[in-house]
């Protein structure tokens, strides 16, 4: 949520770049965004170049014209760093700004997300540039956010990042024989014997492809350590700006499921949480509510602002299909039904140069607003005027929590086997689309969030159990919760080295059970869940496992492990921990979890029907529930309570019969 | 055409390598070539290594003895200056002139096309040896040729490269602020204050794939930068060859639809065409005659020379099939059929050593004229004995054009987006592709070179429209002519600067629409095109059209554009410009041409056949019409007029019915 | 064999690092290893860093405790030097010893197999440290064997191997004209005037692809030289050891089919040969027998060590399945049967980090003996403590010799052209695996061998006759033997430079063949083998063939060469060779090979039966017969006359029927 005075309704606009075009263009802008109900604009992005031509001169005098004009014309401002592209003079000035790519080259000037996160120079310019920034704006109240840098990213492996690494090591390990020990370095006798010895992990040294390492301990920590190194520079940019502007808020734009970024790590220093959604065009629609709900949990709930999606098209993916008519404000409300407190586009014009020319925008190279994408952008802007403050800062409430973790997500796509299509994205959207599927509201949290508020927490491949989590799992579940995770779990601790003993490691006890072994095969041999005689498909993993406390729920019908469970339940102090031993399809699934929350007492909001998604947000008294129809044709709904719907202000009555046209939406508020 | 003295016949021969053979085979190749009726050696392809043994030495020794003996037994020589591949020596000693790779990666010295063509090493020493041969052999008046480096290719990013890319930027945009904007580098913060901080676009600047660039105004300058470059080091030899031997007519080997290389600026520089055809196996024997028609355009018609094709087999290609009995002799025709006045070959005697030893020769490892090969050429080489200088010169009529540009060829591949399917060569095919199985003969032109002499002009794909190439075309129109184009047209400028106010940019008032929007779906989804209520499918793009003037000949048939026109008709002027907004199946294509050529006032040659490829080309009254059978089995035709075939020198009457053999040729002369 | 006091037994063991964890591990793994039975342990393979922390400092001390160790618990050792990783504090002081890969990339430290073979520091330290370890451990008698570095492989291209390439081709070639010739340099102008203008082949010089070279040549003879290179590391250590202790054998552990080390150069250095078996979930179980006979072959028909197989898992597959039931034994056994004299693991303990954690090993993370891995172990360990000596040094015989040959395997693959599907490999086990399947046991050979042991050689795809080869053939049929080539044979010398006068080249007179021409087409084209009106399916390369004294035993069925003969047999002297022109389905060439053997007098052990494995192993007058069950159901089997299964010690008579169950093994000795 953010937390400005300026901020009264769903804030709508998005990325500006006006100086990318001569002024007799700004104008026909200042008449084509109001009609398009547009009252918030990203800038100065990357800009960079123009605001710093050389070493020691600063030129704001576009910009000042520019903030002037959005002043004059109302629209809030959310003013970016411009920090996401260094300028070409300082590369070519200061190569220690360019990066040192995966393959050990050094790179060029070009692309963006170019500069070392370690580099001198990036950290002196681009903090001094911010600090101009502040300093010169501060008094402009239009400035809703800071928006710093733009969709941190990327890897560098250079000098200065591998002395970046060691002082980082140094600081985590204290001792060179710490790392010799977390790292398993006897093994293939790696061991060091000075700090210096210790070489980033790229192609040139410990890896064999981006995610395939013969040292998992040394990747782990390079991935955090390069996360971190990113977080430095935000966190730079965020000190001197707060310093100067303490009460505007501060964020940048993260991008979802985005693996390199620990943004779990991140969220602490952030303002308020934002993001860019682009889903692809296989992505289900269920992707996209996942990843909302993962933003969603990095702060604990609270709202968030979609920062950037496309009106109409993307322009990098294979075949750039249209949003069809309707999807884009669909899209819209999903994001505002699963917590966005914003709906921002990339972009107001489409450019006319480079890479992203052919990317959509609510101004399209036509020039006018005779365009479907143009009137669709408006027709929706209209809504989110009439809709005010009404949904602001109300809250996604649910009884199920799924763990999510960064530093699992990485250590499972390191792991040398069991199974290259093991993928934990993968594993945790299995899961999350079947409670999807029947209505149920999920967070997405970190293994530090509180577990006390859920009723279920599902943990799937919980591979890395850090330090006191196995404790935390068991005194939710002693006092009552429900716990359920699958194969893979238990086997590492936080440096990746294995918990001996037998898996599932330290939460044997509470699953009650030992995993002796893991078949892994081609994900088109399938073997059998067997379940009260009936039976239900399973793939990628078959875990041999013997209860040791737990009762079998299901069982093996195939190969040399037949009869063997597959799925158990322990009975734990007042609660209940689940173990799934395979990847069942998602029928089994479905059946399973539904039982297991009816048992938890958690009921879905709304009945299941194909297409239809619903999610709620609450506020105080009020709960606003949001039903969306995916489909391409219209779809009957029964309700299940007195309603009014806020988008067209009609009222239902208790077990009406509505039809809900394709694309269409309710935000249901109840009566 | 090749203007020489020397020159009577259709010249048949082609590489000859005796530098790599001991004397005494070179005796035994003076027996075996003139009984395969051989007339005409290209020698001294690969060879500066051995007559340029160290920087201060040249030995012309074997070369006087090879040029000695070939102008003994009565050969006509193509004489090369073996730039193409430079020596080892100079390597090491002037690493200047070894290639840095799109990777970055400075090479080491190996393979062919290895020189940096902006390295002062290269550029010294291969103008030197040319003018070291020309004064040489300035007066052995059997040269019907010189043949400059061979196949020009291939890209170098340098320091040297880098240097003379911004010397050539400087010369075509003057200021810098200037290059900014035609690069749009205010997009990402690009933009350069310096000449000096521009580096070469490749995978560590601008680029993420040989294809794939995030600013395609750097890219598109660079692929014109390198193939000017490459052009320079041709046309220094050639100045130097020129002023010592002015009437021998100079030659390099192009390689047909090869990207790198905008042939069409080259041309001029050339006193003729040629060519190398190696199809693919699986190219369709349309493709090599759209290949001959694009090379013939070249210089507005001019024959050119086949100057190399395999016997038999190539050694490159995944599966090397043999050349069925007669397909050598039926491409040896197809290519005379379209224009070429040489018939040459890869190589006269097979090697037996490195990675070329597995190509076809027309002398065989075994050594002796005893094989299939052998009898095939000396079998083809009688033929052309016999046809003596009846077609040498002869033209082929066309009243239709292709435009074939290579700029709008690399703008098109760079960009990113609408999808990743759409290839320049694909889509000009096409279209050919219909007109040559109907049998009209097809020029494929410039966007510079005369319109008027046209009924129809197609430009598939004219993504990008240069400077006044709008007006001709609406000139063109107007006085009666005929265009067609399709999706993704006028979208951009020669820098690739969007066009703004809608697509299709400056052809919208002569094509009288507006595509507001394009989708883009992957290939297996179709859409239905609908004209007078029959269906054809239609899939890769799929432009949602407003007429502007225009009528809609045909819709889309599904999808929330169902009944959108997709094919547009405007009358224009005395004439009519067409529009195609998808990617219709052949069926429809050939409908639509047909009914357009008709119209138009032009007739196919003859009726289609299928298999039978039909071409026809006009000396004086003399007109030479070439049935070809591509068939693996015998076909009926009938005749339309009385024709004597200049192969056996039957008559035929009109009406006549013949019998054509499978891989079986007519060249019919009209009586 | 392994020629040692110690060995009264098949050893049973092997990796053990107990450097990778704590004393109190140790004690549990004394208690543990004995009741798996095992004997020996294979030490010390990645332990340089550690017993050399600096450059002037060994430690022995833990080692010393090791060695101490399983003394007192009555294992023997097999000592390895540790070579195969080197210090990372090495790699920063003397970056010498870090390698340039293929991409021509400098590598930093990591992963192992890490050291440029022609590295200073390396063979300086390298050395050093076996002469220390050997020194040291001289005296303790428990040691069966060295066991030198660890899976030799990989390439460098640093400047100091380039160098040594040069010393290397100057003492093979003595001139640079020699080079210039066996290069064919004259091709591409490559002559070399200087040693030093010779760079490695890789990636930035003649590679367009790590198989694809324009220059077969150079590629060539650097395969060969790194090979020797690795081969020199190897013999120096071997050289310091064998000064110390003369009586202590030395191998190194191979694997396999490992394209890039020529096994057969290396054998005469090895005292005994050891290999690692980890055949890929979808080899099929004739594969893995043909490279037991290929090692078996290294030494002609020595009984080797089974160095290394997984008692379980491995974890670098894509999907690691299980061994199921009975398959560890069952391989195990196979092993023997093709004449190992060990049976040996990675690894006795699963380590906990880094990237084989989840490699499978004898004791599991469990960490006790209560798992399905572990009995199975312990069962086989029983057994072979039962089997005593009994089979050690017993041999098995065979009539049949396969030619293999790592020249030839590396040139077929370079060569550009015919078919790029053409993998020696495939050839080789192509007719490996039927006669495999009719129980026929075939060794697989040098060249260099002794042919006169056999009745029938088989030399699929003998591309590179090298000199005398072709003699030694000729003398082989010559007095009575039969000889089996097929497509792509006798085409060049050791040099891959083409034997001018026809294809088969030097096997033409032994053939009674002329191979005109070679069709290539993709596998899904097949042609028909016609024999006796019977018709066959074949594919990939197709000869035409010209009888030559040859008589044609089966024709093709299609094509423009249908009715030329495909199959040839030549009567020569007292013998036949017979000529296979394509790649025919598994059932012409089961037949044809049957009723080649039956000719040529050589009988299969026992009649065929699907998915039975039959071996025999003889010394002396004994006989064992191994019958290997790799079905998954039971299996009858007659029994040919009486024997004892070693085993169970049961006796059957002669024509017993006996059920064999699922992976059972039958070790029966005849009475």
């Amino acid at each position: 949520m953010i937390e400005s005075p300026k901020v009264h309704k769903i804030l709508y606009g998005g990325d500006y770049n006006p100086e990318q075009w001569p002024e007799e263009v700004w104008q026909e802008d200042m008449r084509l965004l109001p009609k398009a109900h547009v009252d918030t604009m990203t800038i100065n992005v990357f800009n960079w170049a123009k605001l710093q031509p050389s070493e020691g001169e600063y030129n704001f005098s576009e910009l000042d014209k520019i903030m002037e004009m959005l002043k004059e014309n109302h629209f809030n401002v959310c003013l970016a760093t411009s920090s996401a592209a260094h300028p070409a003079w300082m590369a070519k000035r200061y190569p220690d700004i360019l990066r040192v790519d995966f393959e050990g080259r050094k790179r060029k000037f070009g692309m963006r997300h170019n500069s070392c996160p370690n580099s001198p120079t990036y950290k002196k310019y681009s903090v001094k540039l911010a600090a101009e920034l502040a300093k010169r704006y501060k008094d402009f109240d239009h400035i809703v956010a800071w928006h710093i840098s733009n969709e941190y990213g990327g890897e560098c492996y250079c000098d200065n990042c591998s002395n970046a690494f060691r002082v980082w090591l140094k600081e985590k390990y204290k001792t060179i024989e710490n790392v010799n020990k977390v790292w398993n370095t006897s093994f293939w006798g790696h061991t060091f014997y000075d700090w210096d010895e210790i070489v980033p992990p790229n192609i040139l040294s410990e890896h064999f492809g981006y995610n395939r390492t013969t040292f998992q301990g040394i990747s782990l920590d390079y991935a955090r350590f390069n996360s971190d190194s990113l977080l430095e520079c935000y966190k730079d940019e965020y000190k001197v700006i707060k310093e100067i502007t303490p009460n505007i808020p501060i964020t940048t734009n993260f991008m979802g499921l985005y693996k390199p970024l620990d943004y779990q790590k991140w969220a602490p220093y952030l303002d308020f949480i934002s993001w860019d959604n682009y889903p692809s065009n296989d992505d289900p629609y269920s992707r996209t509510a996942m990843s909302h709900d993962l933003m969603r949990g990095l702060k604990k709930g609270m709202p968030f602002a979609l920062m950037e999606q496309t009106p109409s098209v993307t322009n990098w993916l294979p075949y750039n299909a249209l949003k069809r008519p309707g999807v884009m404000r669909l899209w819209s409300y999903q994001a505002v039904a699963h917590g966005a407190d914003t709906v921002m586009f990339f972009q107001m014009r489409r450019s006319i140069g480079a890479c992203e020319k052919y990317h959509g925008a609510v101004i399209d190279h036509a020039g006018h607003e005779n365009t479907r994408v143009f009137r669709e952008c408006a027709e929706l802007g209209q809504e989110l005027d009439l809709l005010g403050d009404k949904l602001l800062g109300s809250r996604v409430k649910s009884d199920i929590a799924i763990l999510f973790d960064w530093d699992n997500w990485w250590a499972i796509e390191y792991s040398a086997g069991p199974s290259a299509d093991l993928k934990y994205q993968t594993q945790i959207h299995h899961y999350y689309q079947v409670l999807f599927n029947e209505n149920y509201n999920v967070d997405l949290i970190s293994v530090n969030d509180d577990f006390d508020q859920y009723k279920l927490i599902i943990a799937p491949s919980l591979y890395m159990v850090k330090e006191g989590v196995d404790q935390k799992l068991e005194k939710f579940v002693n006092n009552g919760g429900t716990f359920l995770t699958t194969f893979f779990s238990g086997y590492v601790d936080e440096h990746d080295l294995v918990q001996a003993g037998g898996y599932p490691g330290k939460l044997s006890e509470l699953l009650g059970i030992w995993v002796e072994e893991t078949d892994a095969l081609p994900v088109q041999q399938c073997n059998e869940i067997i379940e009260q005689e009936q039976s239900y498909s399973c793939n990628l993993l078959f875990d041999i496992i013997h209860l040791q406390g737990a009762e079998a729920v299901a069982s093996y019908g195939e190969d040399f492990y037949a009869g063997i469970p597959v799925v158990t339940k322990n009975t734990f102090g007042e609660g209940a921990a689940w173990y799934v031993g395979s990847n069942p399809e998602e029928g089994y699934l479905s059946k399973l979890l539904k039982n297991i929350c009816h048992d938890a007492g958690i009921e879905p909001i709304l009945p299941a029907s194909e297409g239809i998604e619903v999610s709620r947000r609450v506020k105080g008294e009020s709960q606003y529930t949001f039903i969306l129809n995916h489909n391409d044709l219209p779809k009957k709904l029964v309700l299940d309570q007195p309603y009014r719907d806020l988008l067209n202000n009609k009222e239902y009555a208790n077990g009406e019969e509505i039809v809900l046209s394709p694309k269409d939406v309710l935000i249901l508020e109840n009566l």
